[in-house]
This record gives C-alpha cells, structure tokens and sequence, in this order.
C-alpha cells in the first residue's frame, strides 16, 4: 500500500472520531486530540461504535480487523504531541471561530514546517480563520459528509491563499485514506453537496410550511424526480437527525424569513420537545420499526396546521 | 375500462399533442384544437412521432396499436366545436396572459355548464386568468412534465376558487388516462416537481459561473447525491435542450442576478449560437455519439471562462 502517514485529528467528536479511524484502517499513523481526559474517553467510545458500524456496513471488515484499528490510535490532550512529526492535521473541532482561530493559533508553535493543515469547517468560512494558522498556503478546507464509511467523498476546497501544489498533494492523499476526492476551485460557503442538498430540503421545508402539499407527496414526488428515495426530504431529515435539522432552520430564521421560522418552531414544539428526533429515537415525521423502517407518518408529521402567509 | 370522457386539448403543441395522444390511447373520446390548418397540420406530425415513443419506449406498446390511437384523434379550429359536450378541457395554449385569458373568454360562449377546465401553465399563475373562464369553481391546474408517457404524473393544484369536489373529481379522472396524480392543496408558481428541480439545477449553474467547480465534478457529485444520474443538472439541460434552459434562465437574469445573466449569455454565445442545443443536436454541454450517449464535454462546457464575483 501507499505510504502511510502521520495524522493528526483535532477534536474527536463525531465526525473527528470517524477521520480518525478511517485514516488508521487505511494504514495511516493517526493521533486523536480533544480538550481533557473525559473528552477522550468519550472518544473512544465514538471509535468502538465506529468499528462496529464497518463491520455492520461494508463488505469484507471482519470483527478482528475492525477491533485492530482502534487498538491503532492514539489519543492526546497536548497539541505539542499531536503536532509532532505530523505530515497532515486534520481539524475538526467544534464550529465555533474562537475555537478555531485559539486552536490554529497555539498549534503554529509546535508545526514541522511541512504540515498541511486541512479544516472539516462547515458553517465557518476557512478564510474568516486562515491568518491564524500562520500559513495560508498550506492550508485548506477537507470536508466530509456523515457516515463517511458509506458516503466516502471528501471535498477538497482551497481558499485564495492555498498552494495549488499542496492542493494536488491533498487530491493524491484523499485515495490514500479511502476518500474520493471532490475539487472546488474556491471557497464556496456551502460547498457543492450542500448547495444541492440543503436547497433541495429547504423548498419540502417551505411548501410544507406554506401548505402547498403533504409530507407524504413531497417525499414521493423527490423520490419520484430523484429517481431513488435517497433525497426523499424528510424520511432524510430523520435519519440525520431533527436535532441537526433545527440547527440548520434556526440559521435561517434568524435572517427573519418567516418559513424558516415556522418550520423550526413546528420541529421544536411539535417534535424535539417531545423526545422525537428522528429515526435513532423511533419517531420523527415517520414512525419507525424495531428493524428501523418507517412504517407511516406521525401524527405531527400529518398534523393540518395554520399555512404561513408566503413572504411575497 | 372506466367510462371514456368527452375531452378537448386546446393547443396541439408539445405537450398538448402528448395530452391528445395519452387521452386517446387511454380510451377518451379527445379532439385536439389550435389556430390554423398548419397548426393542426403541425400538431398531426408531432401526434405521429408520439405514437412513435409510446412503441419505443413502452413495453407491450405496438405499432399498430400506436397507429389506431393517432387515428382516433379528432382535429378543430373552432373553439366552438372544441367545447360542444366537452366533460373537460385541457388547455396548453401558449404561456401569454393574454393568449390564455382570450382562449377562455371565447370559450365561456360555447361551453356546457358541466364542464370541467384544466390548464397546463407552467410560468403563469392561473389565478392571473381565472377570472377569464366564467367559471372559477371548476377551473384549476392539471400540469404534466415533458414526455408525459415516461414521466406519467401530473400536479393537480386548485385556485382558492376552486371547488374541493371538483378537485376530488379530477383526481380520480387522472389515473383514468394513465397519469398519477400529485394532490397540491393550494397555489404555488413552480409546483412541486419545478420547486425541487430548478433550484437543484440553478445551484448547479450558480456553481458553474462561480468557477466553484467543473461541470463534469457538479454533474457527479449531483448523481452520486441523488443515487443516480436522474438529477445530473448539466446532462439534464442537454435532456430538455439548451433552448428551455435559455429561456428559463433568462427570466432569472430578468431579475438583475448577476450569475443568471452570465449563465444565459455563454448559453447563448458558446452554445445555441453555434447550433449546439443538447443532445438532440448531437452536442450540447456534453457530445452525444449516434445512439443518444455521452461521451464526453464539449469545449464549451470545458472551457475556462473568467469567474464572475459572487453577488454578495
């Protein structure tokens, strides 16, 4: 195989967890950094899940394999150890830009002068936190998608000040790790897949709210359009999850347009605040089976609420 | 079979002529109406060709049965003939306000009282003529996506004119000429299949003149999203033809949107002025060999264009 590098991951909560262990089952040498002892153990739990979802998942991982690359990482809350020797570092920490400009900040102290750094950032502009990494050349955005065992794609986004060399050197390194590598040209804020997907959900989102159509329509006429129930809008917003879903709404009706703000009130009172957060709960807009299959809407999924005035 | 209905197509072009045809060949008693003698001499080829489709593209479809259908469609200019015992209309008249307020005006002469009114507008809103047909508990959209025979749904959207039981009785007609209908509960410009679509494919063309990404990386990642090639947003202009996604973006750029106005000038300049109009012409963002397949990017979707600068 390829030659295996040293990694390091900065911050092991969910999507850290799982670039970490895909960087040790390609064969890499990863290290796992978070804040305190109790944040790694956490950690470490995330990884055994993670192992578990591989042999679940895909073909040809057996137990022992699986079990093998977790007994691999390494795990430290000094930045020092984490930036030692490092040929990539691959942040993930929480999406806050404090934290992210603190983290770059205290990390350029101990860089070999070699290390690309490579940011998963998905709400925060890479260039609002670049001069704090003390070198924009080196420097990009490398986003995954959740699950990334299943949704193996990685997007790799330069900002203005990035080295087109080190951006080649990270389109070659992607495969090494069992990423397909997706090039953007510049920064773009939400990236290409988000671009089509959060669009795409937002118009279910807003011809519910409006009450132009059911959610039971709407999902069948995007599978129908799609071709595959993959972008069925709200069977996938329960499998993301409606905590995330809120997140993401929340955003929108803070610029004060008034669907965003029906919808996420709707996915607080009528859902969240219920205890239904989608399919690992049981209930989201559809209802689900031991097995985890929806078997048919909710009641507030189906519920006949007040349509929202359209803005215009 | 279902009792066959009295039923008028007003406007024999694309679609209507596939409306013609998909009633006729559904059992329906159906007389096509348009302007002129070479518009039904027009509309009579486009009916051939249908016929055609139906035996390519279906199974169990032959062509003499594809052939008796073609047959059994009766041809007007009068609008007066076209109304006489009609159970229903269904206009696709050309999209102009006023082109369709003056087709029901002088319609509402001639029509039974019975009679139920169907229109196919795609960019007007049939609220804005209404008024027009006389009738406006019994007036509502009935709105099919090109190649009806394929793609066999049609968007029943009523007015808040519109009576809830004539609305239930156009839902069980349109199974009864082979259509799935989707049930919308009120007004929506775009529908719900265009809702999803055109914003699917806008992010993409948005992506494109940003100099975000290539179009072959915006094409797979959309397919690889979606879970098929369905919703390729540059495979699908070519699909439709360069032509509609002209106009469609040029209403946009109407707006004073700066990536619409530079997404339909290199349409138009590097693509239609050069006859290259999709994959019908053999070319369009991609090159078509003689069986209707992609095999690879023309130079003008390879060409690197100065990026415009993002609007914000």
């Amino acid at each position: 195989m390829s030659e295996s590098k040293k990694i390091s991951v900065l911050g092991a909560g969910n999507l850290g967890a799982q670039i970490a262990y895909r960087a040790a089952f390609y064969g890499h040498s990863v290290t796992a950094f978070d804040i305190s002892d109790d944040a790694i153990s956490a950690a470490k739990e995330r990884v055994k899940k993670i192992a578990g979802n591989y042999v679940r998942d895909l073909d040809d991982v057996s137990e022992d394999k699986a079990k093998a690359v977790v007994d691999k990482i390494a795990y430290t809350t000094s930045l020092e150890e984490a930036a030692r020797n490092a040929d990539y570092i691959i942040e993930a920490v929480p999406e806050n830009l404090d934290i992210k400009k603190d983290t770059y900040t205290k990390l350029a102290e101990f860089l070999p002068e070699e290390t690309i750094l490579l940011t998963n950032t998905s709400t925060l502009l890479p260039s609002d936190f670049k001069d704090a990494t003390g070198r924009t050349d080196k420097f990009l955005a490398y986003h995954f998608a959740n699950n990334i065992h299943i949704a193996n794609v990685v997007e790799v986004m330069p900002t203005s000040d990035t080295d087109d060399s080190v951006v080649e050197q990270v389109m070659e390194f992607a495969p090494t790790m069992g990423m397909r590598p997706i090039r953007l040209h510049r920064e773009h804020a939400k990236y290409i897949i988000n671009s089509f997907y959060s669009t795409w959900v937002d118009q279910a989102r807003d011809m519910w709210v409006l009450g132009v159509a059911d959610i039971e329509t709407l999902d069948e006429v995007a599978s129908m359009l799609a071709g595959t129930q993959q972008l069925a809008p709200f069977l996938a917003q329960d499998n993301t999850g409606l905590g995330v879903a809120y997140q993401i709404t929340k955003n929108r009706a803070e610029t004060g347009d008034p669907l965003a703000i029906e919808f996420s009130r709707r996915l607080k009172e009528e859902f969240i605040d219920k205890g239904h957060i989608g399919k690992e709960s049981g209930q989201g807009f559809y209802i689900y089976d031991e097995n985890g299959n929806p078997t048919g809407l909710s009641d507030a999924a189906k519920k006949k609420y007040p349509p929202v005035d359209p803005a215009k």
